[in-house]
């Protein structure tokens, strides 16, 4: 899409310097600007290349004065780079909320039923008795189990699974080939050495302002719900097991492995990689380093974390600034033992 | 679907106290059951519920004696938890066996064949010359490329992707995203720095039983066959390579992630994000604990392996404790050092 | 498809004793050779299965003198082993190849184009503005956003995901379950403790000769773009975050993570499982272990770095030899400690 530059200042609440009819449609770094693009200068190290750059737009603050001559327009605001996320936000929410309708071969269960102004795309897969909500978007190759409940605004994004009896809230995004709701990892053994499977009949409830990362896994519960709670943030290929619940505002980085029952508290930061056994609750407020095990419940919130056996994070350091230099320590304890 | 409680009595040989003709459709925990619902006592602690409960039937055992009133009907049965969890298994059969016929658009080519009561969803894709027995499920957006086979009652769950030349056995399931027999990760350095991809002609053979998870690879052999031998369960996002062969009854928890040509044994035990080298083999009945990486064969079977580079797992535990207070061993060969 | 012994030695450059009329149609293990198959023989070790084998012919070397009667005809050429890799580089070849034209249903926008001897599967999507090369090959189910263009002969394998804007260069090919360009991990704390979404607007960029494996997840960037360059090999489970940069000819295992704008440099090779933290740079021909964390700059070309806090290997293999004794040190001191 395309807007003027007088468009843009007036969404801004800014001035323009130049032409306001100029048309932009894309979004550049100042250092690589070029005709057509929009940019911004916040950080004066960036200057020069706005004496350089082809771009047909720089947001600016209302105080810059430049050194030099100007060739392109300028939208003078407060704050530039708040200016420029706006801009950004605007664009973004632009694009989502411009796709709407139905593409063709796609399908959906007739007792099922989605709001006004939703996008279902070609190869999308809808089951019976599925209730989606208002601005709803499907996209394409997205499959949705029987009986799920998506709330207003949720963008379900290609490919991605959707499996039965799960609920999602509003406001959620979920990425490219996820899979939410597919059976947990229960065996039970048995006396010859096989194991039984053991049914998997509860769901995953996603609320509100959620995010799931790209071919990201959640196992519905075996009975009861697995639970991701409201504005949780969940990156790329993370495994979140049967009835686990993922506390308000957690963020969960890439690669992380969250094993079954498990509680996290909230406002948690879990980086990648970091696995946590099952059965334990983590406390809110707790940050676990990157690769880091956790094998026992966090009581006390607020802690950080780190180490294969997840330790208070300086004592970690300390103890892994010693194993660094292991042999000069034995060598102390040789020259120790060669006294008389 | 709803069943009478009558009808559920006679499936678990027990007897009906209350009203045999109420239906229920639902199973809930006691804690948390509402009309419609079945639950079961089995646990003494959770009696109290049973007072308060508004399932419409709970499972006791014949020798119950309710202290109080009750309001729900009872089923009475020998062994409450044995009975429920029989019901939750007919629930899920009950699931499965419902799905039956053909859902459009759905793609097979004319020289592939299915047997009878089977399931194809919209969206599926069945290759050239593939052979798919009776009562196999396949959900939608399947692929299936050319030459696969698929044994009775196989379900492949929405979305997987069987590559060309797989071979599935009976009573398998295989949950969403999972891709079974993509190419191998086989390039040959060359002389000026490039690779050159190795052609991956082989196939994955996966025997009867087998269960893989959502979003795991498994990759195709270089020459002949990467092998999942029966009863071998597999979960969330494990990486198979090449060659690989994992016995029967082993169990692969979330993460985890084998290298090529490795040949695990049976009745192994491996568990969250642990990573074996290639090329190697571990003795039946190993457990390698979470995040554990393994680098040499292991040769004597019933072994369990824990630790950045897999030790016996008391050891690994006991230097583990050693290296969290590495600083207080310093500082007692700093008081060493002190003597005259 | 089927060749005559006489056309597979005219492609080898090599002479048939024997029938040059048989027909061939599978590549066979010697040991496992089959009527209609074709085998090599360029270890002696594997001699004695010349002489038991039933596939239809055998590569040989121009020198090789039989010691037993043989029932098999031979191909004999210079290096039977390159012989029969070139062989395999054929037959892989040719299946590509072979697959061109359109299935149906498939969706492709009326504003995109695709050149000519292209495939496009079953179920695969292809959204507005795209252009894509010839002989490229969109295999079923594969999403195609807005935007994105394709170089000549990249294969798109079954269900991969490639996002809005994304570039990928020519032959290159992505595996099955691959999402490319799906929004990059990027949340702003807000005062309340919720997060709040960073628009994603940049795009990944794949040079030529790239391969990316099954469910490899790579994002796009914030702003400007992820870059795979020139003949970098990705593995399975890989996680390549926003705005990261991966060199020429690296090549990275299954299941490694690299954070958010982290630039690698050319011909390095990363193990499985490692992990990268964001934010810096790694030299040219670095190697990084498997399972390793990195989480400083390497600025030394051609260092091997081992452990869970990247050590130079022989170092970190010196400390980690200690650790697994840690308690024989403890003794050690407690015994100086006793000294008087």
């Amino acid at each position: 899409m395309e807007f003027t530059i007088g468009q843009i200042a007036s969404l801004l609440k800014g001035k323009v310097e130049g032409n306001p009819d100029l048309k932009v449609s894309r979004l550049d770094k100042i250092q690589e600007g070029q005709p057509g693009g929009i940019s911004f200068l916040a950080n004066e190290k960036y200057e020069p290349y706005l004496y350089q750059t082809a771009a047909s737009a720089v947001i600016v603050s209302e105080e810059f004065r430049p050194s030099k001559s100007i060739s392109t327009s300028l939208i003078r605001v407060k704050d530039p780079y708040l200016g420029f996320t706006q801009l950004l936000e605007a664009y973004a929410e632009f694009n989502k909320a411009a796709l709407v309708g139905v593409e063709q071969p796609s399908f959906i269960d007739e007792s099922s039923s989605i709001g006004s102004n939703a996008y279902r795309g070609a190869f999308s897969y809808i089951g019976k008795n599925c209730s989606l909500g208002q601005n709803v978007k499907i996209h394409p190759q997205v499959y949705i189990g029987d009986r799920v409940k998506i709330g207003d605004n949720t963008i379900i994004h290609a490919g991605a699974k959707i499996c039965a009896d799960t609920q999602v809230g509003a406001n959620c995004e979920i990425l490219p080939g996820a899979v939410i709701g597919s059976d947990g990892f229960g065996f039970a053994p048995q006396e010859d050495g096989t194991y039984k499977a053991i049914p998997q009949l509860g769901n995953v409830i996603i609320e509100d302002q959620v995010s799931i990362g790209a071919n990201t896994t959640i196992d519905c519960a075996t009975m009861g719900s697995t639970i991701i709670k409201k504005g949780a943030k969940i990156d790329n290929q993370v495994q979140i097991a049967h009835n686990v619940i993922i506390g308000e505002n957690t963020v969960i980085a890439a690669q992380a492995g969250i094993s079954g029952s498990t509680e996290i508290g909230k406002n948690c930061i879990i980086a990648g990689k970091a696995g946590i056994v099952g059965h334990i609750k983590i406390a809110d407020q707790t940050t676990i380093g990157a690769n880091t095990g956790i094998s026992k419940s966090i009581k006390k919130s607020g802690e950080t974390l780190l180490g294969y056996m997840g330790m208070e994070m300086k004592s970690f350091l300390k103890s892994y600034s010693i194993f660094k230099n292991l042999e000069r320590l034995e060598n102390r304890i040789r020259e120790l033992e060669k006294k008389p």
